[in-house]
């Protein structure tokens, strides 16, 4: 068994290609021989926000902390708060990220497929984050 | 996607079969035909503690609140805390709970292999428990 405490996993900028705006990444797990379960901690601060992707094997977000918006491709912009959990089938395009002026934190969990986690799209526009088009 | 909104998803008291003491059981996510994962909070009151028990394909655990412990088998009672992170490979035998005056809540993430997600085996002794035996 591997503890990894508190404080010694350092927290890193999310990918520049994928994430729009300030986000922060720190790593539960990652795939091996063993397992196929990504995990990790992501904070985004207000206005940010993943692009659009999908999951070969869907993911599962859990708010652990502030608020913050998420939408699949055709729906709503849809408010996401502490304590809520969150399941994205197979395929489905989305995003999720922070609120306009509130900061969001979640777990993400999810399979992958082939050693791929997420296919990654287009960001997300201003007028998309705003649900105004 | 399927927001589960904070508050609609009850807390159910965890199997006597497998658990020792007062523990609460929350699902996250399920297994299904689009994924194996399955993930749960738990929160493990004083003395509370789950049976030996392993998992076919490990599993990862993130400590969101609280202090407890986590033994191995053969190795020694390791404190765990909030923000803490331990990932249990596939077949080790070990048992997680909170500590004698402290309570200990986790995410719980696991694949399953064949529709199961754990292997559950004799319930921890007292002595175990202490670091006795």
């Amino acid at each position: 068994m591997e503890i990894r405490q508190s404080g010694s996993v350092p927290a890193r900028p999310a990918p520049r290609e994928y994430f729009s705006g300030s986000v922060w990444q720190q790593a539960i797990c990652d795939p091996s021989d063993e397992t196929a379960l990504r995990a990790l901690l992501v904070t985004f601060a207000p206005g940010g926000r993943t692009h659009w992707h999908t999951h070969p094997k869907g993911q599962t977000l859990v708010v652990t902390a502030g608020s913050g918006l998420i939408q699949r491709r055709g729906g709503p912009v849809q408010a996401i708060r502490a304590g809520d959990t969150v399941w994205i089938p197979p395929g489905e395009e989305h995003w999720h990220g922070a609120g306009p002026q509130t900061l969001m934190c979640h777990v993400a969990m999810q399979e992958s497929e082939g050693g791929v986690g997420a296919h990654w799209l287009e960001p997300v526009t201003d007028a998309q984050y705003r649900g105004e088009d």
